[in-house]
C-alpha cells in the first residue's frame, strides 16, 4: 500500500561525499519531505534523517499515523516544543554521527544553524531532487489511477456543457446561467468521488487564463479551457487540459484544435531518452505548420509530486519513467484559446500515454 | 476579493531592529509564503520581499497569475533559472539597501546563504507567525464559508449512513458494503460541490483512528467518526468532526457523546482572552464528570493556513480574533471512539461558533 522510497542513492552519497548523513525539516506538503517521509495527514514539521545504517522520520504530532505509510526503519515522536532542527542535532549526536550533513537547498535556514551549532558542516545535496525525475513503476501506476479522476473530472466536465442550451444568447444549465464557477463544483465533485483531491482545477473562458477563480458566464461559441491537475492520497498529481466549444461555428478553434491535436500526436513518439529539446522542437513544428505561432508557455514540464517539476523540456536529457504533460497553446484575443494537455511517460521506445481522453471540441 | 496582508506589524519589526528589508522564499502550499503572498496556483518558488516603501512578490512561472490576487505592491519576474535568493539579493542591491535582512526561521538555507553572501546579514523574526494568529475579519469570512461546507459534507455522511441497511451483519448502502472509503468519497464529492477542496477527509471506524486511508466495512452499532479539514480557495481550513451510531444500542457510546457535547458546551463561553490553559480544563473537567478519561489528545488547536496551528491550549493567553477546533475525544478500545469538533473564533465575550451542526450520534 505505502510507497517505497529509494534511499540507497542518498547512502551512495553519503559514501562518496563521506558525509555521516542526510537530513531535511518540513511539513508534508513540501514535496521533499513528503517524498521522503510518504506521510498523509501529520500535522507539523517532520525530519527525515538518513545514515548508513537506518532511515528515521521525526514526527512531533502524530507518529501513530507517520508510521503506517513511512518506509524507512523508525519513526522517532519529536519532541514536544524542541525546535525540529535541535531534535535531529540531538538524534545525529545519540548516534556518534560527527562530520558533515548533507541536506537539499530547501532545508529550513535554523534546521541548517542548529546541526552547524552541535559541530557539524552542513552541505547541500541534490539527491533527493535528482532521484525523484524518473519515477518508479509503483509512483507512475498511481499517477496513471489519479489521471483516470482526471478523466471522470473531464467526462463531467464534457456532459455539463453537451447538457446546457443556449438561452438569451448565453448558455444555461439546469435553469441558471452556466459560469466557469459551476462548471468547476462540478467537475470537483467527480474527481472526488474518485477519491482523488480536485485542488487544482482552473477553467478559462474565451481568451482569459484558466484560473480556479474564474466565475465567467459562458457563451456560445466560446473556447472554454477545462485543466484539471487532481492530487492522489500519495500526493501525486496527474494533468490532463482539453477545451470546448459549444455550438461553435467552427473555423478558427477547428484550425487551432488540429494544430495542438497534430503537436501532440507528433511529439508523443520523441519522448524517449533523447534531448528534451527535440519533443520542444516537434510540438512547434507541427503547431507552426498548421499555420499557428506556438504560445510562449505552450511546451511541456514534469509532473509528480509538484504539478511543475523537473524534467523542464528546454534542455538536457529525457530519462526513462520521467512523467510529463504536454500542454500545447493557441491563442488568439479574437478568437480564444485552444489547449490540449496530455500525461505521457518516458520509456525506451517513446512516450506513453497515461489515461486517454477524447481531443475533440464538441463536449 | 482577494484577501489584504496586513504588512505593517513587519514594516514596524524592520524599523524597531533597524533592517532593511523582510524576505520569505518558498512555494505556494507553505503557509507563510501563502499568507505574504496570497497566490493560489501559482508553479514554483516565489518570494515575498517587504521594505519600508514596498511590498513585492517574485514569481517565475506565472507572474501574471500572481498579479491577480497578490495585495503588495509590484509582482516581479523572477529570472528564470537564477536561484531565487540570489534574485531577491539582487533586488535589494537595486534598491540600494544594504544591512540585515530579516526572514523567518524556515526561509530555505541557500536564500539565506545567498544574502549572506551578498552582504547582508540574516537574521530569525517571528512577526509572520505572530500576525497569523489573529485572523482579520475577511479571513474569519473565509473560514466561516469553508466551515459551510464542511457542514455540507457532514450532511452528506450522515445521509449515506442514514439511507444504509443492516444486511448480513454488516451495513449495506446502494447495493455493496459501506466501508470508510465509500463514505469519505460520498463525502469528498459534497465538499467539492460547494467549491472548497477536500483534502483532509479522515473516517475512523470503531477503535481505529480516523485516516484517509481506511477501508474498513463498517457495522451496524459502530462508532464512525467522520473528520473533515477542508479547505478553502485561498489556503484556509475549516474542521467540523462528528461521530455516528448506526443501529446502535446506546449504552457507552450515548454516554461518551452526552460527555463530549457538554465538554463542547462548557468550553465554547470560555474562549475570551483569557489564558488558553483555561479551556482545556474545563474541557477535561467536564468529560471526567460524566465519568470518562478524556483521550491524551483531546483539547483544542489553532485552524487557518494549516491544520494545526497557533495558538495551543497547553498555554499562553487567546487573542481575540483566533480561530480554533474544540476537538473532544472520548475513546474505550472495546466500545469505540466518539470524538466532537467544532469551529469557534476567540472574541472578547467568549467563543463564537463558526457553522453549526447537530451533535447527535443518529445520523
Amino acid at each position: 500500500m505505502t510507497l517505497p522510497v529509494p534511499f540507497e542513492p542518498i547512502r551512495e552519497e553519503l559514501r562518496d561525499r563521506d558525509a555521516c548523513a542526510f537530513v531535511h525539516v518540513g511539513r508534508e506538503d513540501d514535496p521533499t519531505l513528503r517524498y521522503l517521509g510518504r506521510t498523509g495527514r501529520v500535522d507539523g514539521e517532520l525530519a527525515v534523517v538518513v545514515t548508513a545504517e537506518s532511515a528515521m522520520l521525526l514526527a512531533a504530532d502524530a507518529p501513530a499515523a507517520a508510521r503506517e505509510t513511512f518506509p524507512g526503519d523508525s519513526v522517532l515522536p519529536a519532541g514536544a516544543g524542541i525546535p525540529t532542527g535541535e531534535r535531529v542535532a540531538t538524534v545525529l549526536d545519540d548516534l556518534g554521527l560527527e562530520g558533515t550533513v548533507l541536506a537539499p537547498r530547501t532545508v529550513p535556514h535554523d534546521a541548517a544553524l542548529y546541526l552547524e551549532n552541535s559541530g557539524h558542516d552542513v552541505a547541500s545535496t541534490a539527491v533527493v531532487g535528482d532521484a525523484r525525475v524518473a519515477k518508479t513503476d509503483a509512483e507512475r501506476l498511481r499517477q496513471s489511477t489519479v489521471q483516470s479522476a482526471a478523466c471522470a473530472g473531464m467526462r463531467r466536465a464534457a456532459a455539463v456543457l453537451d447538457s446546457a442550451h443556449v438561452h438569451e444568447g448565453r448558455l444555461d444549465w439546469e435553469d441558471a446561467p452556466l459560469t466557469a464557477l459551476r462548471l468547476r463544483r462540478e467537475v470537483d465533485a467527480a474527481i472526488a468521488a474518485e477519491g482523488m483531491v480536485p485542488g487544482f482545477t482552473a477553467i478559462g473562458v474565451g481568451d482569459e487564463p484558466a484560473t480556479p477563480r474564474s466565475e465567467t458566464a459562458i457563451e456560445p461559441g466560446q473556447t472554454v479551457v477545462v485543466d484539471l491537475a487532481p492530487q492522489g492520497p500519495d500526493g501525486y498529481h496527474g494533468r490532463l487540459v482539453r477545451t470546448f466549444v459549444v455550438d461553435g461555428d467552427g473555423g478558427w478553434t477547428r484550425r487551432a484544435q488540429l494544430a495542438a491535436e497534430g503537436a501532440l500526436d507528433a511529439a508523443i513518439p520523441e519522448l524517449s531518452p533523447g534531448g528534451a529539446d527535440a519533443v520542444q522542437t516537434e510540438l512547434d513544428a507541427e503547431v507552426t505548420a498548421y499555420g499557428f505561432e506556438p504560445a510562449p508557455d505552450s511546451g511541456g514540464y514534469g509532473v509528480g509530486l509538484e504539478r511543475h517539476e523537473r524534467p523542464a523540456l528546454d534542455a538536457g536529457e529525457l530519462p526513462v519513467g520521467a512523467v510529463l504533460a504536454l500542454d500545447v497553446r493557441v491563442s488568439d484575443p479574437a478568437e480564444g484559446t485552444v489547449r490540449l494537455a496530455d500525461l505521457v511517460a518516458v520509456t525506451e521506445d517513446g512516450g506513453e500515454l497515461l489515461g486517454a481522453f477524447p481531443r475533440s471540441l464538441v463536449p
